[in-house]
């Protein structure tokens, strides 16, 4: 069924009207009176609506049933990618979405060769968070993650302990495994944290550790940096049933 | 460590000569006489050497010690991918690689929209196969997944369940996830089949169904074409205890 999003304010309880980029989608779709589609705020809510009447630039809906989104994750996984070249960021973006993360957190780290500055952060988050609104409706999630960055490693760390488990993947690290910190208590928050191309330093490692993250291996191979969050994201979603 | 493929007539008991491209890489990376070094035969066995002498051109090392790679996994998972558009094939050979596939299937099926003709394949084969070497030395595994492509969809059924499992991934299948799939029975080999953009038709999945293939669900959430295999090689990595 084809999804629309709107702003969680615009999702009213009887009527709904799509206006601009719906609309036109809606054109391009060549939607008809008496048609099924769902209507999404973007944050889990959703309607499922009949369309009423079809205008130009403007697209009439009747709410039929109001809903949680089916399609949502039970565990909210959010992905801490630390900032790597080029447009690796956007593929991270699009998959974990795909995946089911809850939001996307990009973070600077000692060995990241890119880092966007102050002024074309803003353009690009704007970008980002359009690479994950296009996935989640592809999808057929309820829920666009949010994209954020925050401004250094320790806030980065400070910000991933709030979840219930916060995990930091090391390509030294022998002994933990994945399945070791997962099984080892409930969780309904995660925060799963990898490093840029040239891996994390050492003393960075350690600062996560200190900051009550645990240090786990993703296995003996080496992943890319833009390969280790979708595996690990991948595995969660695995080891909490979603499949 | 460095890591070297070499062919496995090329992998002697005690000496061993590098030449041709591994010449030109070692130069590269400025190798010293006494420096170790790793001389992998692409099938799971390798040399652990040290430089003896370094001449234009060729580099010779002394064996210290044969070994089985322990990079690889313990379970040998063949992807089966139904051919899909441009460049994300060779995504994810390169990504498949990483996290450990055995080897990578290209077929076709009804709904593909690319498909090589057979001119333009064996330059493909080539280009495939480098790649998946490129990402084994990169990733440090001591095998070179093989890449290789069937006629058909019904060959590739029948290659498919000459493995212990073989699981074909449909987006309309609601009952059957991998985890039900994969803790039924041991298996030391696994097949995963995933269809191209348009999705497999029905008929090709009841007839994968009728071939002896189990068909399973990857979640609720839609995933494109190349991020399906790489989600479940992920899960079956991590389900058979690897990370």
């Amino acid at each position: 069924m084809t999804r629309f999003f709107v702003e969680p304010e615009e999702l009213m309880p009887e009527f709904l009207v799509l206006t601009g980029e719906n609309a036109q989608h809606a054109k391009v779709l060549r939607l008809k009176n008496g048609e099924e589609v769902l209507v999404c705020d973007g944050q889990g809510r959703e309607c499922l609506c009949t369309v009423s009447d079809v205008s130009p630039g403007q697209i009439s809906l009747v709410v039929k049933k109001r809903q949680e989104s089916e399609t949502e994750a039970a565990v909210q996984v959010s992905v801490y990618m630390a900032f790597p070249k080029a447009d690796k960021l956007e593929h991270v973006i699009q998959k974990a979405t795909e995946l089911g993360a809850y939001e996307i957190v990009a973070f600077p780290s000692a060995r990241c060769v890119s880092r966007p500055d102050e002024k074309s952060l803003k353009k690009k988050l704007e970008r980002w968070q359009k690479i994950a609104a296009s996935a989640a409706e592809q999808s057929g999630r309820g829920r666009i993650p949010q994209v954020l960055t925050v401004g250094s490693y320790k806030e980065a760390l400070e910000r991933a302990v709030q979840a219930d488990k916060a995990i930091l993947f090391y390509e030294n690290e022998r002994a933990t495994t994945l399945r070791m910190a997962l099984e080892a208590g409930e969780y309904k928050t995660l925060s799963l944290l990898t490093g840029p191309e040239g891996g994390l330093e050492e003393k960075e490692v350690q600062q996560a550790q200190e900051a009550g993250l645990q240090v786990c291996t993703l296995g003996k191979r080496i992943l890319r940096c833009e390969t280790a969050p979708l595996c690990a994201l991948s595995a969660v979603m695995y080891a909490s049933g979603e499949f």
